[in-house]
């Protein structure tokens, strides 16, 4: 099941700007980058890419057979001590790269001592910058993802699972099950499940609150299919929605389409953030939109690039991006609409399909 | 459903050790050790603790709610640059203790330049040790999460769902979501079920592999709850056992008996690898057994005490460990039994209690 990607060309790119950097190699040590330029999957590997070509896979023994099926491209290192074997293995060069935003200070104490008379260069997020432009293989997982939780979504409503009497802890337990059984690798993070006043809490944790008529009930969820994360938000309304209900929803439903259509190669993030929250401001409720308003989604749920205020940098064809505005109003209840998309040189891919009328149950 | 824990026990046996070491704060960045100190569950939060008794917690806006509900005892502080927030306020200190296996490179200058004038020091894995040795409260969550974990494997058993013809994903998934009906948070890792030849390989990923009659399945599952982990592995035949099936059952049934009685407080870790490890290697099969004994378990799946030949220290009263001997014979099957137990001045307590009789489907 797991698809083959192209982690060869992932690792030239990363090639490239090691070179055009001055580094003779680099040591990738955070495990979601290692992941994504060689596609190894378990608890404990490392990469050493060196700019002549000659890279280096380590793992210990517990991975020598996967790292043979998942990495069947790359030199493989087996050592108990993966990282230190690696960082020897270029004490030869120059100058080595080396990511300083995950590498901890004793891990860092190590690598000199393991590739003494090396010159140690922190690449910062070199990684996570090429991680932020999604290749083809990586849309179609999100695209996978986002349909597992569709799916999932559908079901349920249309089996009366969102009813009233049952708890926002059974509905989310639920829906991560069937996310599982739809094929889910897992949930992409804790299930937010907010019935009623809970509704108005950004990032309510669901407990044995009851759903009740009339209540809104926002369900932010998503699935991982292939280490690729799917990250969705509705709002539905359980019986006949009060004027305020539907009115709030008008509201933050404009804004999120507003969002979305902000969305385009070479946009500032802050300006993408700015035209969904005009929208949300201009109706009187700035104070009640209290995050930003997406982020990049893939190997992690939350990654490059933020889309907010305080975000810096323009959007790229082959983003993956969420899109959520919201409005909450504390005592009362609150709604988020959420989708994950892909930026291109035309409109953006709408990855979650669901529907985004106001769902009457 | 978030059990009360004593987090106030805990940070006072931390403030004894950071008194004895010369510190007059000690921040805790590592968010298992925050959770483990304060309580607090969200993602984002961080403790400072000073010898003077004058804590602090810190976490951002998302969490204000949450942190005022689980840590009502600590001073909160809400900053979105938590950590730099609460070196600030550790600024007039002495010796300031971090956890340099922690804080990243470009952490420690972050700290470097919020608390100016202060001495830091690495307290290492002080919290770490403290997390070792459980209280009553942390023993009875493990007792909940590996009691979902056998409820879970007996109703799959029950049912017939571990029969030929089902693949090890199915198998595997059909487990993750009855824990999950049974009130597990999450899988406690990626639940390994390894059919036939695949029993083989000591950490195999469940894939299409269908079950075949006459097979080993190997299952190594556990269930998360309130944040403990539970581990267990079970090994069982589907259809009659061959001769050497009954034998390697029998061998390590027999060494993983012996490692459980070397469980003693001041037992040497080395020693308990040991005790478990002669019955197989005098049986000729050293060198298929080809990891460590065991591990400790908590508000991680694998964290100290490690029982191994390359493991350090001896065994108090309180540890949860792992015993989880293995023979596995390439190409053919292999046979592992775990459970997790609690080390006391007497016997340990078992509480992973499904049967190590060789079960037959």
């Amino acid at each position: 099941m797991t698809s083959r990607m192209d982690h060869a060309g992932r690792r030239e790119r990363l090639r490239a700007v090691a070179a055009e950097r001055g580094l003779d190699a680099v040591l990738v040590t955070d495990l979601l980058n290692v992941r994504y330029l060689t596609g190894f999957t378990g608890s404990n590997g490392a990469f050493l890419l060196r700019t002549d070509g000659t890279d280096l896979f380590g793992t210990d023994g517990r991975y020598t057979t996967q790292a043979g099926t998942q990495v069947p491209d790359v030199e493989l290192v087996v050592d108990r001590s993966t990282v230190a074997a690696l960082a020897g293995a270029a004490a030869g060069v120059g100058r080595l790269g080396y990511e300083s935003h995950v590498v901890t200070v004793d891990g860092l104490r190590a690598l000199e001592q393991a590739a003494e008379g090396v010159e140690l260069v922190s690449v910062r997020r070199a990684v996570e910058a090429l991680r932020a432009v999604k290749d083809p293989d990586e849309v179609e997982a999100l695209r996978r993802a986002c349909t597992v939780a569709d799916q999932a979504l559908a079901e349920l409503a249309a089996e009366g699972a969102l009813r009233p009497g049952r708890t926002e802890l059974a509905v989310g337990r639920e829906l991560d099950a069937r996310m599982l059984a739809l094929g889910a690798e897992a949930p992409s993070f804790e299930t937010i499940v907010a019935a009623g006043a809970n509704s108005a809490i950004p990032h309510h944790r669901p407990d044995g609150t009851e759903l009740r008529g009339g209540d809104f009930l926002k369900l932010d969820f998503g699935a991982t299919v292939d280490g690729y994360h799917s990250d969705m938000t509705r709002t539905v309304v359980l019986g006949h929605p009060a004027a305020w209900q539907t009115e709030v929803y008008a509201l933050v439903r404009e804004s999120q389409a507003a969002g979305r259509a902000a969305l385009a190669v070479g946009a500032d993030v802050t300006a993408v953030d700015a035209a969904s929250r005009d929208v949300i401001a201009a109706a009187g409720h700035a104070e009640h939109f209290t995050h930003g308003l997406g982020h990049g989604v893939g190997l992690e749920i939350h990654e490059a690039p933020g889309i907010s205020a305080l975000g810096a940098g323009t959007l790229a064809a082959g983003m993956a991006v969420t899109v959520e505005p919201g409005v909450y109003l504390p005592g009362h209840g609150g709604v988020r609409i959420e989708d994950t998309l892909i930026v291109t040189d035309g409109e953006p891919e709408l990855l979650t399909l669901t529907s985004k009328e106001l769902l009457v149950l």
